[in-house]
């Protein structure tokens, strides 16, 4: 038994095999240029590693492509399809419809084309990359994993905006929060390290990366998510602006002229660290090389995002009475030991120590807080795919368990 | 030696006189309806109260009769204009020029009136108020205080949003914080009660009211303040939304066909605690009236209320790495002991406990945490007019031995 992950976007489609069983991954790659031209990028755990033009007229013919090599007795890691036990899509916006991953049916791709509206960049386009695998793949189960279904046991003192409350009930404006299939696996592994019962922890995610979100969740239920109704809220991100006045948006639209299209392309692509530092860069190492060469906005880009992180974590802890554990994931929490350092100067208040050695340190999961802190702080790699093969697998051993029992009533009835 | 205080609004002004020698307020009162009928409130503290219409068709007007009042030998508190040392103004908004208070002269009424797009509905009305004064007592030192002066001490990183750098620099888009007046008097008031040093304390206090801002004071500095570049970010409050998703405005814009203007009429009047509760009320009191009646969102309203305050007091602890004293002032704060009491349960684990029976005691200044509580919770009456007076009359005694100084120069070189 294998399981396929797709993670489907507008031109690109991701993928992963995992083997259910040791949690390896036996091939990864990344179809790009979808509609385009088509590049075709491919890895195995035995070491074939490949990028090579193919051309990829649309997502079925990249789904193709991937199984074609998949299966290739030379380069592929299955020796054919019915291998493939399920496949697991990563989809963006479940909506309040989805709380949990479901078996892909006409239901739920219906109910999710209702959610369009809510992730007009991204549902259309996993949803082109389930209609290619279910057109390829016709007999073999396809389970949704939704980017927002762990964030749904937010409250609604937590997901409720401070606005009239029809536009909730009209249009379903409210919190969704985002990173929750992140979120999910690395608040558990930080409890499963620790040798903590998961149930009975209180965990800050911080999952900093280009896009970046904080999660505070409370025994294994998500309590509060920095992203809003869409990914621009909470932090500042590489070109997102996180949190800012309404306001300050009105007045610039006014003096500037700008329409609200306008003002959501420079809060989306011009904003955050790339916008504070004048256009100088969204990646926080180019910002850490131009800091050190006394680039005042560079610095301050930092500072900023670092400051915002403190307070978030701050406010979580409030959110939760408490944290016992602070976990630093995605590709700046994983790698800028510096930002950790800064973040958790700010937080010496809730007891917590950080061990300079081992915020150095690399793993798939490290301890840097010390034998002294009060509150762990760890760094955990995230692995979405594995999250998503683990909730693909859930939910196939759930389906088989109900057809069994199904048999054996039907067997019953017929004694 | 006697200081008014002028707070002019556009259609209303109110006024106090304070005898600096024992901080008590003389009299006080409220010209209404400005330039539509005109209503006059006036209290003295030897027990006179009156309300009457008067003619007031502008704020010359108003001002001619509250000083006909204050030197009426019936009902007056002063024998002549001349016991008036100075008179103090609130001022709303002195963007980044003004970082105390100052003589109020014509550069620094240019200047002021150049912030006017900042604050288009507050400073031209002050600014009337002070033409008025200026006319009717030309004699008389004007000190501006302004709203927003407290608050310059912020740091870049706190009041820079995540925007394009330019817009800082070309139109002043940050934060800029409001209640500075409020915080300043009460984040002092709770030192001095507690028998502590000013400039050696980490203070949060929360402006509880109709609006309400929560602000971070470390060492006599404010660091952090909730509302941003205008009143309207931060807290859920009466009728205004507090932070929001811009992602969520432009669904909305989009979805009801608003433009701009109209979003902003909604953000600022019909949201915040009103627009939760479906247009039940924006008063605190009604809300848990109603709560206790079972009315569901009501209750909501609240609870969302309190969430939030609580999640920027852990926030701010972080910004200033810990917090020795939370302090509740404003109708709401100051009035409402569950709210103060809900507000703190999410406090324990910074050590904060409640004395349950001294959150319900009243006085000018109360502290409710218990003995054994890590961080001393208190309430404090804010009084905006005294810290005028306070700061009209150190602005004043500055003035007196600059002439002096100057005197003795000239004095001196005279020689």
């Amino acid at each position: 038994m294998k399981i396929l992950v797709i993670n489907s976007g507008s031109s690109s489609l991701k993928f992963q095999v995992v083997d259910p069983e040791n949690e390896k991954a036996l091939a990864k790659g990344v179809c790009e240029r979808i509609g385009i031209d088509g590049i075709f990028n491919y890895r195995t755990d035995g070491g074939i590693s490949l990028k090579e033009p193919v051309a990829m007229p649309d997502h079925k013919a990249a789904v193709g492509v991937l199984l074609s090599m998949l299966v290739d007795p030379e380069r592929g890691v299955l020796k054919d399809f019915s291998e493939i036990d399920v496949v697991g899509h990563r989809l963006v916006h479940g909506g309040e419809k989805f709380t949990g991953s479901v078996v892909i049916t006409e239901e739920v791709i219906q109910a999710m084309t209702e959610c369009n509206d809510l992730a007009p960049l991204h549902n259309p386009a996993n949803l082109v990359g389930v209609a290619a695998c279910r057109e390829l793949m016709p007999d073999i189960l396809m389970v949704g994993v939704f980017d927002t279904a762990f964030n749904q046991t937010m409250e609604p003192k937590a997901f409720l905006y401070g606005l009239p409350y029809r536009f909730y009930e009209k249009l379903k404006i409210r919190r969704y929060g985002f990173h929750g299939i992140s979120h999910k696996y690395v608040s558990r592994r930080a409890a499963e390290f620790m040798g903590q019962d998961y149930r009975r922890v209180k965990t800050i995610v911080c999952h900093l990366g280009n896009g970046a979100s904080i999660c505070a969740v409370k025994y294994g239920q998500v309590v509060d998510n920095s992203m809003g109704f869409t990914p621009l809220e909470g932090l500042v991100m590489g070109t997102r602006c996180g949190d800012v006045d309404a306001g300050a948006l009105e007045y610039l639209a006014k003096k500037e002229n700008l329409d609200f299209q306008q003002i959501m392309t420079i809060l989306n692509q011009e904003s955050g660290v790339l916008g504070i530092s004048s256009n100088f860069s969204s990646d926080f190492r180019e910002l850490k090389d131009a800091e050190i060469k006394y680039n005042d906005k560079a610095a301050l880009a930092r500072e900023i995002f670092v400051y915002r992180v403190a307070k978030y974590i701050g406010s979580y802890a409030a959110a939760m009475n408490g944290v016992d554990n602070i976990v630093f994931t995605a590709g700046v929490g994983e790698n800028d030991s510096d930002i950790r350092e800064q973040i958790c100067e700010y937080l010496e208040f809730l007891g917590i120590a950080i061990d300079e050695v081992k915020n150095r340190e690399q793993g798939e999961a490290v301890r840097i807080s010390d034998g002294a802190s009060r509150v762990n702080v760890l760094v955990v790699k995230t692995n979405e795919e594995l999250e998503i093969a683990r909730e693909a697998a859930a939910v196939a051993a759930q389906v088989k368990e109900n057809r069994e029992t199904k048999a054996k009533g039907a067997a019953h009835h017929a004694e």
